[in-house]
């Protein structure tokens, strides 16, 4: 069994705990808070924007057979932002300016602190781990949104054939690197994994329950 | 008015929050769950810890005539860790392999990520943020602590004069930076200082209602 | 007057004595020896392999509407290497496992560092002075190169309409970053320019005069 | 035997060229021209500077228990500055606003990349493979510099005991890292070691034949 399947089965309890999120349920069945789905929209247009440099700074880190795909995956989330941009205008939520919530926040310094800081493969783990979830997640959606919904470009993106097949590509990579690492960085590797399903909970959790930080009473909220 | 000043005042409603949390007045009052200082003590640990590789990747930014200053403090921090472990010997705690809080493990992400993207002046704010904040929750403790209180050490330390006189330092070199800054780089660093003072008052809200994850029931909890 | 211009003006002996090196006057009449173009092969190609990491490393510090052209700047850099292999092929040169020369090592490291650890736009000066050298040294080489020439796809690329605009954008947004620069900060990009101009005719005389490095005969060559 | 014996077999005719360069051999008897010694002054100030951002950047990536004598080895830099200071002061050397020499420039760039790009294990390497250098190279001066030399100073620093006993320390520790290291990992840090050596002697070479940029003509230094 490869790296990702260890880890996928080893984390099994999160995974599914990911994946029955009420803001998941509640997206695919219809019954999403406008308010709430605005929330996520707005707080993962902040994610992605992140996403980008993280890409961008694991091609020096990288072996030169992933540039290309790598430098691919970049054209990819920009235009994951231009589609953002297009539903948000289409149901006219305001994207720009939105304050980071402490969970996108917390996750965003993770993904620029483990690009410059950790390992190719432990930051690589990082990446596969969040398509995965996301692939995974909007499946999900994919099993009962009504045709009609504003948030299908969501669901095709992530849930569709391509997305599957670059999730699939970064899997049969991260075993490659899985398998060429020794004891001590694979535990750093699968430490990484499991942290990346806790920040992707924490995520779902802050766009049902809101973008305050802790202590602070929402009335504090000026940043 | 100094930067620091006038960003103490802008945050003045955050920062009183922070100086009469319930963990500090608890701490105070020597009414504090032992467990509740304990979780404080393992994860304060972690944080130190995080915080030699933040002040240490800051000297290759910094002015020449800040070097020197920089070293000293990483030996101020390499002393905090053994009185931690004094500390946590004394009393009976573990310290080592403590699973960092999602709080802890954000904050921390804060500081790497600040030291490998964000200017210098940013990373400093940071900084004298963090610190500036110490001095006074440990002062606000040392208004009442007993003194044979095994947390007294960690009020010599912080609310001491030595570390008094690292703080108006700090704050010194701030202003004088800040004097030098464009209104982007101001507005950067005002949104670190805020950004700190936030993490600051989450740490102590963490220590208080625990190092869970959000959306993850606490049996689920194996990292 | 831009930036740009200025530094031209500025630096123009140094320039000139760049644009007028045997290695291009030898290349543009078909007297260069195959040895020695076979060498600067070698070594350039070393070089666009290190320009993939430094671009990558731009991204994460640049503003968003840079990150589409840098992108796709680092996709003909990928397109680069394939000429270079593909017209290594033709003349039968050996282009993998080449040992960087003085010059070369030291032009990377200089790259490198300068993505790490200078200000983009320091950074982005080095790009556009780099990329404007290559534009106009092969211009030179283009006056004169016969038709049948192997080495006219270099000129193609590098003397061609497509890079002639990707040049002139460059400078574009050079300026408009050196427009936002103050004093220092726009004397530390006039040096990187010329830094990097003296990096190129480096270059050029490593290429006509071989690969050794100082005080060390070539018999000791082993790395 | 250790990794560092092993490599010092390997490039031992590398290493014997070092010590027995003419800058050595004239500073140890006495004939080196002033102004030779004070471009080296003036060179070596500046790879000093360099040379605690290095260490500096390396504390991040090491493991807790270099933290300490790393930061010791950054305050031993400081004092090194000063001591190049005094002696300056004391023969009349200009030592502030010197442009580096291409030598200077390309090893200090190696340095910075190496701390940013290059595995731990391959930057202590470096650490190592210079601070050995520095050691042996002074201690061929000891053995014949006149007892008034103004130039005692510099070989009581380098040559003296506590030196060795640091560079003894860094040996131990190099050989314990190259101990955990894979072959691939070895390989490169084989290279990090060669390297070294080779911009050592490249420095001593500058400081003989002075500190021009390959193909420009004195006169046209402006840097």
């Amino acid at each position: 069994m490869g790296f990702c399947s260890e880890q996928l089965q080893r984390v099994a309890p999160l995974w599914q705990q990911m994946l029955r999120h009420p803001f998941l349920l509640q997206t695919r069945d219809g019954t999403i808070p406008r308010e709430t789905f605005a929330t996520w929209m707005q707080q993962d247009y902040l994610f992605v924007e992140a996403a980008v440099p993280f890409l961008a700074a694991l091609i020096p880190k990288g072996p030169a057979h992933h540039w290309e795909p790598m430098t691919q995956a970049i054209g990819a989330l920009l235009r994951e932002l231009r589609l953002f941009e297009e539903r948000a205008a289409a149901v006219g939520v305001q994207l720009r300016g939105s304050r980071p919530s402490f969970t996108t926040h917390a996750y965003i310094q993770f993904l620029l602190a483990t690009a410059e800081r950790a390992t190719y493969e432990e930051a690589y783990t990082v990446l596969f781990a969040a398509e995965k979830a996301y692939h995974e997640s909007w499946k999900v959606v994919q099993l009962g949104l009504s045709p009609g919904s504003p948030w299908q470009p969501f669901v095709e993106n992530w849930a569709g054939a391509t997305f599957a097949a670059y999730v699939t590509y970064l899997e049969g990579e991260l075993d490659a690197l899985a398998g060429d690492a020794g004891p001590d960085l694979l535990s750093r590797m699968a430490t990484a994994f499991e942290t990346t399903v806790r920040y992707e909970i924490a995520f779902w959790e802050m766009a049902t329950t809101g973008d305050s930080w802790p202590g602070i009473p929402a009335s504090g909220e000026r940043w």
